[in-house]
């Protein structure tokens, strides 16, 4: 559960690279920057995977370029051009994922987006957009939560606003965004009218410092309370859905050159979005 | 869970076929195109029940017409002409399945009706409508998902419209037309009013994109939300069923015929539909 | 869960007499109809039954007589001649079971009575009126469901009647009747103002045509919902528990002379029926 | 679970006492007599226990009066005199029972009371009285059942009649009572508001006669019929203590009598009670 | 579960110390007298303990001063001189001792308060009050559990009065408080407005005496009457606390006195207790 | 759960120190003093822990020095001071944990707070702040508890006080706080309104002093008792939430500067917060 920070991952991928023969060019440090996130399970995949698609191409050592290859197989599961949509069907998911990014670029302090693609890939995952903060981060302000929230519902919002109608493809992203909204309101404390109480019982040490840990099962919550807690979660999303909207409507002519874009290519990187996105409607910094 | 889509079936059918004795003229995209939906299990049983079809005829190789009966057996089960409905069963079993057949057609883009026939097959099965959407689908949206609950619903409407009763006939309907309004409302987030939260946990990275995937406990819920999803399941169901109601009370001449038709053949494929349904008053395409 | 049809019957009973000594003038398709309902297993044990009766009785073969002695037997528990009620239970058995009788005989389009009796059989019950339908049925209309309902609150009816109060014997016919007005709102979809939602959740193939069956738990409903539920079901039972009592009063005189004659035969067959309910007043068949 | 009628107790009898010697006056019909509810287990225990009392009081064979000591110890425990109460405890408990034989005898059509005692018997018991129904039954009516709960609430009506408060020692009567009241309205359908819908399942065969047995989990059900079923069965038991109060309220010198007297010889039969409740006011028999 | 009366521990301590050499001035009844509610496991247990104490004091026999030091022990677990209390604490704990005492000593019938202590004794418990009822009980009437509760509830009461806050020292008499209130309520039937209505579902035969006992789980109840059990536990309680208060308000100079004398010689018996409390006013006996 | 107290504790410590060499400087006394809370396994972790301190220094003996680095250890887990926070995370840590200090230092009568570190330290905790009692505790008032709850929330409000938001750091002191104010609620009858009734069903011998302690299933409660119990939670939350926010509000500058410190030197010992709060404002003691 406890992932390593940057200077951890180096460490780690000290350790498994020993039995591969490295690019001299290669540089650890840049292998874990690309690796927020990731376990040390996943970092001894990512070495033999990276070893993998060196050897494919039949190199002698490993560079960046495989482990960033390998990084893309791990995070979004195997590519699978194979899978064909219909142009219905490729349409929206372009227009979903042109959500994700434009929303994402157009929030303060958002995360960089490194690279969007429609072409299918894993189980379930029609298309994808990779986010990778630019640093690790262990704190989350409520404002960056939502931000996360606004981000995941901007696919749908762009599939609302350019085809006028609701898909099943949003289903993974509301998944997401409502356990972010319930962890906001019951274990952050983040709801002004529920105030400061916990409904995320998980250790209460009372008297004393060294007590044990314990799990009690879940505590009981009236109706009225749980009426409150229904409520602050769907307000939570409702508020960052129009947020959202609102972003989307005013870049509708940039959403529409990018879905484009991307229909065409299939797959942007940052160097790309950027090219695309130069006339975007940044939300005001309210913080 | 995923199925292989067309290319994924072509490679799976070249493995299985190669111990049967292929007719030249079988082409095996063709015999991909029929089985959309078809696991990597039910292609491999697809060939064995091919080739008995084949045996059964004493032919020397397998033909198309051979894969299109093993199809029909393991779609909707194996024939069994011997089970004998009554002169009223027949008749509600054929206003039933017409039902279907009409609303679907009368439908805009709705997919082919294959073939219809009050032949009782499999267990439970009184008659069934064979469905085949022309392509493999990865996305559906909110107004197909309606479609089907429609389509579904048309059974009962023809019961009801023609014979002035409902019937023990309908319960599977019923139930799969209830799911799909379930998670079009839960999972899908299409009730406008419920707006986007998921009453669905399945997964739930918070923080990073590599997390483990992990399956909580269905998240408890208070009553006045349950009202709520109640009325929208509720209210998706009444919509459709007077929609499929509608288009049958207009078509009630067409039904009439179809039905007398069917229970005079038994069976009707898509040829046999298009001469009977050729002045079906169809629904305008509000999209 | 799939009962053989009479001619499943007959295919399942040819092999089964194989090794018992069937009386020449034995017609299998004759014990067919006479055990509707019948799984495989159940008649594997007529047989066997039969043949014990035959042996008893030292005869050389099994006779139809035989079978039905066994049929009788399995359908209702071991004769128990030596149970004794009291005059006032027996009183209160025969209304009950001529209740049921004489609802069954004043409806529209009802089964067949065959037979009723007050001698005790078989553990609890301490009357018995059997009714076989005349066919094999696949389909039930709400009608039919009703009528069962009728016919199965016709014991209580008859008691209340005739006797002015209620007895414990009416337990498992009230059991009975619930759990068809449960299905009848539940599963059927047959209470108009609860629509067409299926709180059967029993399969849900949501996309395509061969996806696996699965049983989810049952989902929650809104404490609304359930009032509703419980409304609609007390009111099938409280419509059909009227109708039984006005359909007694009617024909009270009918009831106390063949309560009066159970009371002194102790068992009536068909013919007895017909010749003691000449008089009958019929419900007027709405249908 | 299916008990033994006097017929199957004389047939069991027959086969355990051919172990022991009988006295030769002795009738086993007699002793069937005294014995319904036994078990076949407890008829066996009875036999034993009863050679046992013959071996203590040295006598060669067992007779009617060994019979009927053993009957006592297994219905009501062993006799422990030694457990001392103390005098306002014993005051209680003699108020107590003495309800209980009261009301049973002012009740009409009531069971016999064969003894009541205050020496304290088996495991929580501090007094009994032992009300022999004078045959087996099989049938109850409402009247019958209602009357149960009477003579079981009047011994706490007795106590709060005489004592002016109330004690510990009715919470088994209570139990009973309310158990009794529960099966009234969930099981027989004997409140008339609540209808014939029974809250009793446990088995529902719905099509046809000879369908498997199956016990469904408890259903559901609203917070309305909850509270309509709580009500139903509050209202059972407060009218019948209501009745048992009335009855003693007006045999107030009877009950202050047969208490004085039951304190005295701490135990009374059937022959004293008659004599100390010659001038018992009844309740009128309204049926 | 049943424990021995006063002459059954007799029995039952002559069984036991034929092991050990007893002061023959020793009476086994004396040793009965102050054991009441002790099991036979119990006794066995006190006998060793007794000997023991006699072994430390390097007696040769067993005499009374033995057993009623091995009694306390057993009672309230070993003594632990050596756990510190502060002054504040010791504080709280003496007026919360005397809290019960006095509301003990000023109830009417009350028992007989042996002993009170701020010595720590075993696992939580950092006081203790030793009330012996002067003989063995058997039922108790409903203002007798009153009584219990508002003894419980007088430590709380002392507390509150004297030092004007709440401390965590009450946990365990609010716990006993509440369930002597809840099996009042619940068990026997002590509330006027729920009436006799049993909410403690353990064994229910319904027709005849012999019946086997089952425990079936416990019964749902409305949301209506479980508001009504609420509030008839929380009003129980309430009462008992101001009745509790009311005793030490009227007698706050002998609690202070009381406490006082207990800080300074931390154990206080029957007989110092009655010298400190010659003026304590009494609840008026309204029984 | 019956941890040793400072007398017990010393006693564990001279069993585990024999096999280590002690410094003769060393007081067992004073490591008691330091470990208040302790188990007698934490005891002997402690003893180790110190013992491989003092090795790894190669010292010969172990002194104060090394336990006291060893209780930090074992409080707080292992060092890790290579955990890189990003400069907001570490000033968010920074005022989150001066909040608990200061609310600690001007609540009246408050533990002595002997550390504060925004070094990371063990799996989750981003920075701590160490209280000890001064001396153990068996007892505590309901203010103590409420001034636990506000020093506990007291990081929560630096933090919005300090940056305007609020972060996920507070997870852990939410679920803490709101456990005690449960417990208050719930076990302790510290709720004025919700009165003594106790929502913590541990145990409950009801007649007599020796019965065995059982622990039944928690008590069902009513929704509106439900509502109470939330709402009294949430007020005790509310409540001490303001508190603290008043106490940071009027001591803005004094936080600025401590925290402003901290970032400096990372920790702060009770030397060190003495220098830099003394123009704290306390809160005016009202006990």
């Amino acid at each position: 559960m406890d992932k390593p920070d940057k200077k951890g991952r180096i460490d780690i991928l000290q350790v498994h690279v020993r039995k591969v023969s490295l690019d001299p060019q290669l540089s650890l440090p840049d292998v874990a920057a690309i690796t927020p996130g990731f376990s040390g399970a996943d970092l001894a995949n990512l070495v033999n995977e990276a070893a993998i698609v060196a050897t494919r191409r039949k190199a002698d050592s490993v560079t960046l370029a495989d482990f960033t290859a390998a990084v893309e197989r791990i995070v979004a599961g195997l590519e699978k051009r194979n899978r064909v949509l219909n142009p219905q069907e490729r349409q929206a998911v372009a227009h979903h994922e042109m959500g994700h990014v434009l929303v994402a670029l157009a929030l303060p302090d958002g995360d960089t987006v490194h690279k969007v693609s429609i072409v299918a890939r894993g189980i379930g995952a029609l298309g994808y957009t990779i986010q990778r903060p630019t640093e690790d981060r262990y704190l989350m302000t409520k404002a960056e939560l939502e931000r996360k929230i606004c981000v995941l519902l901007g696919g749908r919002a762009a599939e609302k606003l350019m085809l006028g109608h609701l898909s099943t493809g949003a289903a993974d992203d509301l998944a997401k965004a409502t356990q972010i909204a319930r962890e906001m309101v019951m274990r952050y404390g983040m709801d002004e009218a529920l105030g400061c109480v916990s409904h995320d019982s998980q250790r209460s040490p009372l008297l004393g410092t060294a007590d044990a840990v314990y799990a009690p099962p879940p505590e009981p919550v009236s109706e009225a309370t749980q009426q409150q807690l229904d409520a602050a979660v769907a307000a939570l999303l409702d508020h960052n859905l129009q947020r959202a909207s609102r972003i989307l409507h005013t870049n509708r002519a940039v959403l529409e050159r990018c879905s484009k874009e991307l229909l065409k290519l299939e797959t942007l990187d940052t160097q790309a979005l950027k090219q695309l996105t130069g006339d975007l409607v940044r939300e005001p910094d309210m913080g």
